[in-house]
């Protein structure tokens, strides 16, 4: 018998939790999902005889967030809600900043408010991201929990404040906090503002226009991440609410580098099409790593979880899904 | 021939570097100082023929600071101006967060956005705090700047922020600023809702008093800090600007740690008192580490600077300072 609260439902990662909810079965009797944004398409589930409302709200503002929550009373507190495009991030980091530490600022501080009765009851998830790690010397090296994060752009300066907050609330207030440093992942029905989504956008357009060769315009291709399907991922988040520790933060991570160039062929591959790259320096983002790769050791060692779904699978899914919608977003943004 | 900006500049700090540049010869010829606050005693300097402005401005809003500045047109702009209570951030988080934020993002703003040509020519000095350190695993080490930045309270986490914030600006906008982590300092001059001056407050109380044992009301004595004399300190803000590198963070420390209850024995010896010690755990603080003493290695290799006034010497000042004055605070904070 469980209340799950989840902000940015409305996100490519908030749906995909709701779907995961719904396939699985588990003691959610009830989830209340938040959103700035409106709901665009109404959740239905199918299979799980949970309750499922939506409501509009401004997490940037104590209210009505704090009374709806209060009201709701729930067990888990999943926190997907942030501004997390990098992108956007240096286009104002103030905005960035200032959002995302309210947003932070607002749903620990609901914790911390509780009557002390239901405290140890609300477990939160705080999802952050592997951005925060940065700059380093050795790009090779796996990234591990333990070392320095050196934020090289304003949302990883921004995660890395929401990282020091949740610890020292959870060490002074007794808060119970679980925290992520998520890596790339991507699936169906990911935004083709999104560096994969995009690259298969291009190539689907190419196809259907009869082309055999393509000429694809990119930002730095030699890039390597570590990319996880969305639905390993939010399985990770069920997983980390179960097991993980209070005032630890856990890579989510498959642990294994692919280079978006290696990405690009496999996509190719799959649709039979010869592809040459021509790198846009416009395209290319400030700061970018050339490698970032996750070590998964310390979620594996808490939960059991790794990264299951191989990236040929999650990309043959994302082509399906596509080739069914239409896509309008001209960007590549990487 | 230099043009120095002075943010904070009402507080014990910067009045001693005003002091300061008075009685060095520089080649200083205007200063401007701004503080929220306005002047409790206008400034006048003596010695050095430099010209001194003052302006009231709140640094937490873009105006009137950002044209002051331009106007101004500064070589260095020392950066002083912070919430920097650990108490009051406790009791406000989010106001020290934010206020700490706005500020930070506004000098560095004022960098960022003055015409191309007069960038590299405005060296900016961050003073931040030794407070990022926060929680260890091995106390007695000497904290250096390549160490984890772990911080437990809310002015610490405000002050990792702007160590982030400076670094990614300083990386990409090729901004010229220097930082410091500043351990404790004291001095003539210093409130006596610090430390070190409410136990000489309280002493020379007793003494005058006519009493030969004290009975002292304490937070925890057994704490050991690493004080420089506040004198010291602004020499070494001055050297970091003189030759610090940008973009670098800098120890500003002794490297030698007194607990304050030495501290009191000393001026116990010096006022002829018996002191008996009463640990007030209402004064204590939450999540104070036992022992903070930093290495000042860095910034000796840089700048040559080392912590020169003995304590002793700082104490006696101290104490003839408070006899000349009076004061009212009844609060110990520690």
């Amino acid at each position: 018998m469980k209340k799950c609260l989840i902000t940015g439902v409305n996100g490519f990662v908030g749906r995909h939790l709701l779907q995961y909810f719904d396939m699985l079965e588990t003691d959610i009797t009830e989830i209340l999902g938040v959103d700035y944004s409106p709901e665009t398409a109404a959740f239905t589930h199918q299979r799980q005889p949970f309750s499922y409302r939506f409501e509009q709200v401004d997490l940037t503002e104590p209210e009505p967030f704090t009374s709806l929550a209060n009201d709701f009373d729930p067990d888990w507190l999943i926190h997907l809600a942030a501004e997390s495009s990098v992108a956007a991030s240096w286009r104002d980091p103030d905005r960035c900043m200032t959002n995302n530490w309210n947003m932070t600022y607002n749903t620990v501080r609901f914790l911390k408010l509780r009557p002390i009765q239901y405290q140890p009851k609300c477990r939160m998830l705080a999802v952050g991201s592997s951005e925060v790690y940065g700059y380093r010397e050795n790009w090779e090296e796996p990234l591990e929990e333990s070392q320095q994060r050196r934020p090289y752009n304003p949302y990883a300066a921004s995660r890395v404040h929401q990282e020091d907050w949740i610890q020292l609330n959870v060490k002074w207030h007794k808060l119970n906090i679980v925290s992520t440093r998520s890596f790339n992942h991507t699936g169906p029905g990911q935004s083709d503002r999104f560096v994969v989504p995009s690259f298969i956008r291009q190539l689907l357009e190419a196809k259907k226009n009869g082309q055999k060769t393509v000429h694809l315009k990119t930002g730095d291709v030699r890039l390597i991440r570590d990319f996880s399907d969305v639905r390993d991922v939010v399985r990770a988040y069920h997983l980390l609410l179960e097991h993980g520790q209070s005032g630890e933060v856990y890579n989510v991570c498959r642990g294994e580098g692919i280079s978006l160039l290696n990405i690009i062929e496999i996509l190719a591959e799959m649709l039979k099409l010869d592809v040459t790259i021509e790198i846009d320096e416009t395209l290319r983002r400030r700061g970018e790593p050339p490698i970032v790769i996750g070590n998964p050791e310390k979620i594996f060692r808490a939960t059991g979880w790794k990264s299951q779904v191989p990236l040929e699978q999650t990309l043959k899914e994302m082509i399906q899904k596509q080739l069914k919608g239409t896509s309008k977003n001209p960007l590549v943004i990487i």
